[in-house]
């Protein structure tokens, strides 16, 4: 039988954390967040991981020893079965067994996983992924990040690095810088690019938001201006939204996939019509024929896809271990 | 315990079908093949299979019903769980129970899977893909066909078409017919911009082989002169190498593979040098730096990884059963 106790699911990003108490029927009992710090180093951020586990027991009202287990998502190459964190560029982590770590002072078991991971099994089992055995997770943000369910299980691959498709080439013979699909069609390009058609005199509303500030431009500025229908910002967006799906298609192609599920910040703040532009670009050039069945929708959990799903794995991997 | 009985396993192309007997330690005992002619319907092309079944059996000196059972490659998407191929358009198959038509002809148990598929499982189990879990394989020739073992299974997926690797699109903004890899990467695209090339006077002692018949030109004649340094040739291959070795980073990058085969006619005429281009562009292109570990190496089979991927899918599948 699964355990009745609440578990933690923690979400590590290279600036913030959200933390969160996740009862055994999947509702969040409390959460908390705290700022990472990356830069005061790895006690630091323990630290702060501890001190808001604890904010949100007591919030919670239970002990920290109540606690079924602990589920953590981070950023960067993880191996899930060691439970260490390979390489995290944002984090400055290099080799860091964080599972253990907190493991041993909290006297809580605790599993790893990577930050995409866990907001797709959390999609997957509660969200927009509900019932999907094949299915790729996208959130397009400051940067891109994937995540994979193949055959009904988090895909890891021999390295544990399955699920990069913001780093796969979509511009072959572009310089380095140039061409990724997150060097297009991330966030962070989508600003680049309508800054610079900005400066060399392309008219846009958008600067009524930012001023002279143009490189501050947010994901929810763009919704706004997108919606409002701002040529510049439609015509950024579309052509990032026809690219996108063009990656997505690839991977469609590869895969043979059912589902997939569209996340970030530009999705959140445009909704349908943004997914709309990315389905027409799938079903353009996906193969074969019947593949075009896929299914492309957004997601359904936003920021708690984490949390939730950094849980929910522990849960599972709890379950596993007791049978 | 498996069965001591020998297997047919059956590659069944869209010009030939190579059919062979396979003893239960994986000896060829006997080949055969017929010509596939798709143009003379199903009837027609099922009688050539049994006759070449017969002829192979009758030169391992068994009778058909001492076989354990029959396995079929067949081009196009299939069915593998159903023995269907749901569509294969050179043999002009629409919704075709082939597996089930045999088994009934013969009274022998049939298993059914994709061409590309069945080499990659010969490979895997046999060739050059043995021991490896997260392996690629891509086949490339007059198309570009690719397979996936992905926790050491065949991969299928939702639709049961995975592993098109050739119908990813390696150049977002072009039009169809010129987008595909297979459309730049296909020993047909090399020939063709080989043969656009020497019409606009680009020398390449390659024409002595062929005369005025430029589009006849086959991968062992571009490995010849490849070979021999002709300096046209050289330069057509190498960046077919060089836009390979992307599409097969980026699979590696979403999939973290660790091994990918590469098989067909130009791999196989050129040998170490091509394989050797391959490589340099896929560590080139992938992520993380930990990736560049993936293993590229050709395949060992050759023509024969269909016939014994076939033989042995059959005898997985009936142990399978029995079990």
């Amino acid at each position: 039988m699964r355990s009745t106790k609440p578990f933690i699911g923690i979400d590590l990003g290279g600036t913030n954390m959200q933390i969160g108490v996740v009862s055994h029927d999947y509702k969040l009992l409390a959460p908390a967040k705290r700022k990472t710090k990356a830069d005061e180093g790895l006690d630091a951020i323990v630290a702060r991981i501890i001190s808001g586990i604890e904010e949100a027991c007591e919030r919670a009202n239970i002990r920290v020893l109540d606690l079924g287990g602990i589920g953590i998502g981070a950023p960067g190459v993880v191996d899930p079965f060691r439970g260490v964190v390979i390489e995290a560029v944002n984090l400055r982590w290099d080799n860091v067994p964080i599972a253990d770590i907190l493991a041993k002072k909290l006297r809580i078991r605790t599993w790893l996983d990577n930050d995409v991971n866990v907001a797709v099994y959390g999609e997957n089992k509660l969200g927009a992924g509900k019932g999907s055995n094949q299915l790729l997770g996208i959130w397009v943000g400051t940067g891109i990040g994937g995540g994979l369910i193949l055959n009904g299980k988090l895909h890891y691959g021999h390295f544990f690095s399955a699920g990069e498709i913001g780093h796969t080439i979509l511009y072959p013979g572009q310089p380095r810088g140039n061409r990724t699909l997150e060097n297009n069609c991330s966030r962070t390009a989508v600003v680049d690019r309508l800054v610079r058609l900005i400066r060399s005199n392309a008219k846009s509303k958008i600067i009524e938001d930012v001023g002279d500030d143009l490189e501050s431009i947010k994901s929810r500025s763009l919704g706004k201006h997108y919606l409002a229908g701002d040529k510049l910002v439609v015509e950024v967006v579309d052509h990032t939204a026809e690219l996108l799906g063009i990656a997505i298609a690839n991977a469609v192609t590869l895969l043979s996939l059912e589902r997939v599920i569209l996340g970030g910040g530009l999705t959140e703040a445009i909704g349908k019509p943004f997914v709309d532009r990315v389905v027409k670009s799938v079903k353009e050039h996906v193969f074969p024929e019947i593949c075009r069945k896929v299914e492309v929708v957004a997601s359904q959990l936003a920021d708690n896809a984490g949390v939730f799903g950094a849980a929910m794995i522990a849960m599972e991997r709890a379950f596993e271990k007791k049978q």
